[in-house]
């Protein structure tokens, strides 16, 4: 049996699942950052990553939908607006595009998810499911990797921006609002978990959704890191960098 | 067979839909405008329309969960900031508190859920399943009562202002607000369903979603005047008028 930890006892448990576990520990985000990947690697990165980004609206509505109180969905639709925007121009998916682009990928191509890999569609759909699956609580606690996002973000910047000629502030805008807009997100999550979470099966609950999030965001790197680092064997059907798009 | 319309004639065939079964011509709304019922029984209403009122947003997350195209989820994303506003003293589903306790409602009851009728529950729960269940296009399809809504409410406005002394503008502010956003909203899901609604069956399918929504109106009303019109049978647990809340 487990026993019942204290709120700030369950932020500890939290935190320390994340350094175990958060994808900033992956070989494919050490290469990344150090300047060990080539252009066409990041290309196969940011496209496959498109894919999670475009998802988190359809998870956070999933998670809207699931919201009984009007002041919880008046906090959590702000997810969906920050990543929306307020125009094709505007919010994270299109900070992503840019981004996207600014490593030479067709827009077009990114937006059709034609050369991803089965393993990034499998995981990303997992995360969906997950969230219209689980408790509440669970879907909250889920989103408990912003917790760790800031710090990595601010490493994995400044180790583009050093490493790659060709990368450029603006081409990681996305990453720049993230250090905004994850901490409040971040908050939000944590509060509500620590708050909500009120039985030893609930607390281990709210742990493992965030045991299973880290899986699912290393999960996508290994893939990465299997089609286009080591062994570097692409799966039939997937972006091929240098080919036609 | 049925021929493929022109989307001219799908509105009109949507248009006629709406004339025919919109719940405005239930005998329950007709006593309601011209003054027929008792303060006990627009209680009823008011209190059974409110799990209607609280589950719109959530319809709207399923559908904005459903949208892949952020363009798309944009405009639909209006109705759940509508609905919620931005404070617990702002939006639609406030300004139904306002109307219920303008009618002498306690809102914590409202709130509770305690009272509705199970046909109520059964009616809007249906809603909400059908919005996940079936095409996005007859999702948006079930919302197009809204073309006819406001007409409606400003015949009930008046109507109600003017044959019970108890009911101010103030109450029926709800009303008034959605004068304007209803047009709004529905003509942005007519030009949608118009748009994509390409085959005979696709325009089949819209029909019949909008006659399902029609139907799932009605059905509440029905169970109201079965309740506390006539024969005025209350079920075993639901609001019972006058006694303690």
């Amino acid at each position: 049996v487990t026993a019942l930890l204290s709120p700030n006892e369950l932020e500890a448990r939290l935190q320390a699942t994340g350094i175990e576990r958060y994808h900033n520990r992956h070989p494919f985000h050490t290469l990344m950052n150090s300047g060990g990947l080539a252009k066409s690697q990041l290309q196969a990165w940011a496209l496959n990553r498109y894919y999670y980004q475009a998802i988190i609206p359809i998870k956070d509505s999933v998670i809207l939908s699931r919201m009984t109180d009007p002041a919880l969905r008046r906090i959590w639709r702000l997810r969906i607006i920050d990543h929306d925007g307020d125009s094709d121009q505007d919010g994270g998916i299109a900070r992503w595009f840019a981004l996207a682009e600014g490593l030479g990928l067709d827009r077009a191509y990114v937006a059709s998810l034609a050369g991803i890999l089965p393993a990034t569609r499998f995981a990303v759909e997992a995360y969906v499911h997950f969230v219209r699956e689980k408790s509440l609580l669970e879907a909250i606690a889920s989103s408990l990797t912003e917790m760790f996002s800031p710090e990595t973000i601010s490493v994995r910047v400044a180790g583009m921006l050093k490493n790659y000629d060709y990368i450029t502030p603006k081409v990681l805008a996305y990453f720049e609002k993230r250090l905004t807009q994850a901490p409040r997100d971040a908050n939000f999550a944590l509060d509500y978990v620590k708050r909500e979470a009120r039985t030893p099966e609930q607390q281990q609950a709210a742990i493992r959704a965030l045991i299973f999030k880290c899986d699912m965001l290393w999960s996508m790197l290994d893939a990465l890191h299997f089609a286009y680092v080591t062994p570097g064997l692409i799966p039939p059907g997937a972006f091929v960098p240098g080919e036609p798009q």
